[in-house]
């Protein structure tokens, strides 16, 4: 074994630590530092990895990063080499089955435990797949191709933009279904953008991903695979969705509209909610329940509509109080074409920041208000304040949520420069972004009133 | 009559409009404009008022705002005068009943409404108040002082600092509760820093405003107010505390722990919820119910500490995919000291951030981290990113909301410029700003599972 399979990933500080105390990857250790004892497995890193930092796996499942400097002892007491490669079979072909794509962008949707070893490796061919979750043959002749390999903090334009394309060629081949693996951070403004980018979709498109990671038994990986491989394939559903737990347990997923929905929780799997309306449609293993009636259905066509259009100058500004005009100012010498406003209430910012917004109007920046309460309208008609900035060129959004308008300025910037033009565009709801009302049930928690849930939930319970 | 009465408040094109057809204010009128036509009231307006509007009250109690320049006619059909005085009544003193204190900050708390001309009057001096709300005679002394008259967003350091001695000086009179009246956009900033500038107070200190003004049958004003003079009076609670509508009936009102409060609907009346907990208390006009027992208790001593140190140049950075660094790069133009990010998921912006960072880090910047999931603990030693955002100075602040931290580090910037000092201030919980652990019924709805709620809410509905 080369050093670099030993010490897999780790430089600097941290590989000199490891070979003081000839503490190979995969050795079960206790590390004794200043903060006191740490008992785990050392696990191999990344090739970006940092220099500091060695990694335990504790026997809790969660792994945390210990700084090499602070370490004054490590002491061995095992030691399992890893196997990296999953077990594969071959993916059944059906010829009865649908055809679903399966493009990943770096977040692991799926992955398999070495138990010897606690390793977590991640599983991504058809063939992987099949031996971690083998279940996906009984719904579909799974297809499989990774597009990027990024954190989805670092998604931006080029990995959108191709997605999307790529989804527009898949479509054009006549596939029944597509799923997304995505990284759940910026899943959502994802979501949004394919909403824009991707019209007309004659298919459903389905984007999932995985709060816990499935070394740890509350993993959610397999089960949103399912749930999201079974949409694509046999769901009526011809929108660009969301599909992660529903409650705290696994009691059934949700599918939430890609403009509609958020992360709202850190570290809960069942972070994902759809803000100002109410799911779409709930799926466990055997059946899809919709729960609203007013999505667009699958067709047999291939007539999708790709539009990549994209311009990158655009900010969201989070109004706080006391906030100071050199925030906007700044924005316009920086040659941004587009702003944001998350504005507090109904849709409001403080007085000194209006001559600001003036001289953003006058260099023809478009500036668009939402409501940092999230959930709820934007009403500048209510108060004097309001009526001034609309004076000024701040445009109401109703209830778009202000990521969904960052994104779609982004897009509709990227079509024209002329204000009423792209006014025309950020007003006229395209897949929800905006809409009539909200639904009573649909603040804060989608919950029970709803006789389909209600029966799903007492059947399953049975 | 003068014109100054006739036409209060109008100057410009919407004076001249209202002139050329002689519509006086409180004149039933249509009004005719390219848009069609508009049947309300004409209500007076404010000294601030724009020149470009005439405000209508429409028959659903919904006010708008009309452009003069696109009326094309004003057909009056009738014209009742408002009365300006709410009848007042001498506010009865009871020697055995507490004595408390009302702020007024800008905020309508309470106001009457005149029936014969729709006109909403503000209620503020107590005899206005009992006037209007003559229960609050039965729960305590009230004595009232207008602080400040600002719409909440334009709340400011000026407004704070103001408050929190004025908060000081009464409690150091021996009062035995306050009450401040706020807009509610703002409200949870404000309960906020007052968290931090008042300390160790002996007595509740309880904010309220209302989400719909008392010409409408839906208003929560008076229930508001009510409840939250019960609860400075008699509650044993001595936190600053957010007390307003809990569900979206007016069963109950929910006391909001300060620091843990936010505004999430922007026109709901149970808008505030308390996030990353459960609320402190549940209130009615018979009793105050805690739900927690972790509170700070009343007191009969007068040993508060005020602390209004603040420093202005702090930022919030909502995080986006796609961000450049110029935008941290114009705050360090700009000279701020101090730069709270919402970052997405477990705390996370993405890599071409990291050299502006890394240059703010230099010039003696404090940043710290959230997240804006607003549910949820940052948790930057789960990835290799995190860990690298660190090594760049970034402080994790745990489960702080990102409006919480915002105020809490303009507080602490006051107080040093040490970013050591900074850092134990930021990171050692003051009012419950941070917190070890979530309830597992604090996401999204604090709702049943705790008995006194549901004996509440069942005896309620009997």
């Amino acid at each position: 074994m080369t050093d670099n399979d030993a010490y897999k990933g780790y430089k600097g500080e941290a590989l000199s630590t490891l070979k003081n105390f000839n503490a190979l990857v995969w050795s079960d250790v206790n590390i004794y530092t200043e903060q006191g004892k740490f008992t785990g497995l050392i696990l191999p890193r990344s090739e970006t990895a940092d220099p500091y930092h060695i990694v335990l796996k504790l026997r809790t499942g969660y792994n945390i990063g210990i700084e090499a400097k602070k370490i004054t002892n490590i002491e061995i007491t095992g030691r399992k080499e890893a196997h990296y490669k999953i077990p594969e079979k071959e993916f059944p072909y059906d010829p009865k089955k649908p055809r679903v794509k399966l493009f990943g962008t770096g977040g692991t949707i799926a992955s398999r435990l070495d138990y010897r070893t606690g390793a977590v490796i991640p599983a991504f061919s058809p063939g992987e797949l099949y031996g971690s979750v083998p279940e996906l043959a009984d719904i579909c002749n799974l297809e499989t191709e990774k597009l990027y390999g990024v954190f989805s903090e670092n998604m931006g334009p080029e990995q959108w933009i191709g997605t999307a394309k790529a989804i527009g060629e898949e479509i054009a081949k006549g596939v029944q279904g597509i799923v997304i693996g995505h990284g759940t951070d910026t899943m959502h403004h994802t979501a949004a953008i394919l909403s824009f980018m991707v019209q007309n979709s004659p298919v459903p498109i389905v984007m999932v991903g995985s709060q816990r990671s499935s070394d740890r038994p509350s993993s959610d990986a397999a089960l949103n695979l399912m749930h999201s491989v079974k949409t694509a394939a046999d769901s009526d559903i011809a929108e660009v969705m969301v599909c992660m737990f529903g409650p705290t347990s696994d009691m059934y997923g949700l599918l939430h509209q890609g403009t509609r929905v958020r992360k709202m929780h850190s570290s809960y799997r069942s972070t994902f909610r759809t803000i100002g309306d109410i799911p779409i449609a709930m799926v466990n293993r055997e059946k899809i329940t919709p729960l609203r009636t007013d999505y667009k259905r699958r067709r047999s066509d291939k007539d999708v509509i790709i539009n990549t259009a994209f311009e990158e100058r655009v900010s969201i500004v989070y109004y706080y109080p006391n906030m100071k005009p050199d925030i906007i100012e700044s924005l316009i010498e920086n040659d941004y074409k587009g702003i944001v406003i998350a504005g507090t209430g109904l849709g409001h910012v403080n007085k000194p920041l209006y001559p600001a917004l003036k001289k953003a109007k006058e260099k023809n920046i478009a500036v668009y208000m939402t409501v940092q309460t999230l959930w709820g309208y934007v009403q500048m008609y209510v108060y004097d304040t309001g009526r001034d900035m609309m004076e000024l060129g701040v445009v109401p959004t109703a209830n778009m949520l202000p990521e969904v308008a960052y994104m779609k300025l982004c897009w509709a910037l990227g079509q024209s420069n002329d204000l009423e033009k792209v006014n025309e565009i950020m007003l006229t709801p395209i897949a929800n972004d905006i809409t009539d009302r909200e639904p009573s049930n649909g603040y804060l928690i989608f919950q029970g009133g709803i006789p389909e849930v209600e029966e799903f939930i007492s059947r399953y319970r049975k």
